[in-house]
């Protein structure tokens, strides 16, 4: 059993063990067992297990939804989504986030150990897909003894893991909320994440992917890697507002050292993130982002992935999200109105770019608790 | 006397040598002597010498504007647009490209030799500035006996080159055609620049930036650098439109080779960039572009940099190109036409992103003879 994150350190909360008894089968046709899913949940399940949100995250997020973080202490990536009386309110509904299978914090991933060597799998571990993470979610779902989830939601990677549950488990999912996200991963999307995946490969340190054997870690790579897809995660003109050409000490050095503010927050960024991943499962997950591709599962037509549905569906996309762009989510809505499925879209206006998901937008947050009363009543919630 | 590419390839060409008696001033404040300046002209200077057009490449670009590159064997980045009835006229033309200060291809760089240590410069070259290169370039001018430059072009970082000689000197320039560019280096772009440095800087080979002295080279960062920064360079349609999600052998591999085309292509861009290309150069001509703002060197107003100017403005963007999007060209315009400039300005329909100014475009080309024909005509030379 796992009970530690990649760091070495001890993890809190709630462990789920698939045994060999029943190995997750994945899509790269290898069965995995045993499987630790790490989980937190918030709030609590009512009588009739109708109130279970599930909530997907993104590359880089946990199940740390909505507590200090134990790595790093800051708040929950959600933190001011989740409580009482709030958007996913605590009161109401029943929470629950899962570690994505490939994941570092507690959920199985490169950095365990492979029982069949006793040694940490690294690249021995299978490439897995957005759908082998939600066939993980979906045993611990089944092990809390939830039919359905009253909602799935989630942003960009968590957006296609929503996506995923509800064109694979659709009598599972009463409501669904893909969020800053798409159907399939674009080529530029994929440009970006080979050259964080290429920023890692090309340190040393990484060892051929083996750095745990050898006590060294990647770290320079992987700081490079998110510097450069934090750049992604935000407009041009947040940058410009935030940052412009403002200078650390007011004047040119006519030197390498980061002059220009944007270029130390950066920095931070990349030394920050390296504290709290490992660079092996970032190779992991984001190419299973890679992988993602709805249609193509479904004879290339997306509208296939949806027939029949009952769910309920609420859109959502921003304004400035250039890696997630509104029409990405447009094209999920074509697909959804194509099966007639119960459909409503939002395009938030927000200059944030795509990181607007995690901050507190109230257009994005007023649409979500409006989407989430009206399932409710539906699903006979009460309020 | 530099005769040597960085990569100790004998490279042809011209070479002007700066001497201990006039130094070349830099911005930072030293004064650098002696200075190569290595170029290539195509076409015949005429009897009054008024049919000079000075070239101003981009930051990977260099002198071999219109003949096969000596190290790659590729031709020129503007071949297409360079020779006998084409767009940059060699019957009627007298064009001059320099590689630029920094540079390593001929011109002195941080991988030429610190005389004062008989050693190359490394990172005790000074950090230099667009304006440090056209001051270079002003050298060679002068000492091809031009008194004015019938016109100075050039798109990306040399479109600011082309905005520096207009702001600088005036007198010195009868037309002006900055493309694809901006008045000074946004967040977004020094970002950008940023993890490209940073990639190289966290090479081991770098060494501190000592890598020629040790025989090492920091390949793998430079080639992570150029795959960051090609991403830049495409349009999101033209990525889709070359690549979309398209495998390399028909099917996913669960694993981490280049299963889908674009990574491939990135690959080959990072692969074959480190071929021609210095890792220091990289770092110095990426800081000369971050620098660049050229409000801030005129009060912070930039029409300020162009008060009684009487040189002809051709102002060109591409639609698509987000790394040096439209409206830097418009503010560009804006400030001409706050001092009452001749300017004109086309925004060229292309789905091709930045690189566009280097490809065929039809309406481009168009636009850039038109803009020829008439201010030759200013100019009295004959059709």
């Amino acid at each position: 059993m796992t009970v530690k994150g990649a760091s070495g350190v001890v993890l809190p909360g709630h462990r789920l063990e698939l045994g060999a008894e029943a190995p997750l089968q994945l899509d790269c046709g290898l069965a995995m067992a045993p499987v630790t899913v790490a989980y937190q949940t918030y709030g609590r399940l009512n009588a009739d297990k109708s109130n279970a949100i599930l909530i997907c995250h993104a590359l880089t997020g946990d199940q740390f939804v909505a507590e200090p973080h134990p790595l790093t202490g800051k708040p929950g990536w959600w933190a001011e989504m989740v409580g009482p009386g709030r958007v996913l309110d605590t009161d109401r509904y029943f929470l629950i986030c899962a570690n994505v299978l490939g994941g570092c914090m507690g959920t199985t991933g490169p950095a365990d150990i492979n029982p069949a060597t006793g040694k940490p799998w690294c690249l021995n571990f299978p490439v897995i897909t957005i759908g082998d993470m939600v066939r993980a979610q979906l045993r611990l779902v089944d092990h809390l003894g939830i039919d359905r989830l009253f909602c799935v939601i989630g942003g960009s990677m968590g957006g296609m893991q929503v996506l995923e549950w509800a064109a694979r488990y659709p009598d599972r999912v009463f409501a669904a909320v893909p969020i800053a996200c798409s159907a399939r991963h674009s080529a530029q999307n994929i440009a970006f994440a080979e050259v964080g995946r290429q920023a890692i490969i090309a340190d040393p340190d990484w060892c051929g992917g083996d750095y745990p054997l050898s006590g060294k870690n990647p770290h320079r790579g992987l700081a490079v890697a998110r510097m450069a897809a934090h750049i992604t995660y935000l407009s041009e003109t947040a940058l410009h507002r935030k940052f412009g050409r403002t200078l650390q000490s007011g004047a040119l050095t006519y030197g390498f050292d980061a002059d220009f503010q944007v270029e130390s927050y950066l920095r931070h960024q990349g030394s920050t993130f390296v504290e709290r991943f490992d660079a092996n499962s970032y190779l992991y997950i984001t190419r299973a982002m890679d992988y993602f591709d709805l249609a193509a599962d479904h004879g290339g037509i997306l509208a296939n992935a949806f027939t029949g549905t009952r769910t309920r569906f609420c859109v959502i996309s921003f304004t400035s999200d250039w890696l997630f762009p509104t029409r990405e989510s447009r094209a999920i809505v074509h697909a959804l109105n194509a099966v007639a499925a119960n459909v409503s879209f939002v395009e938030v206006e927000s200059d944030k770019g795509h990181d607007a998901f995690l901050l507190d937008e109230p257009e994005f947050h007023a649409t979500l608790s409006g989407f989430l009363d009206g399932a409710g009543e539906h699903r006979g919630l009460p309020r």
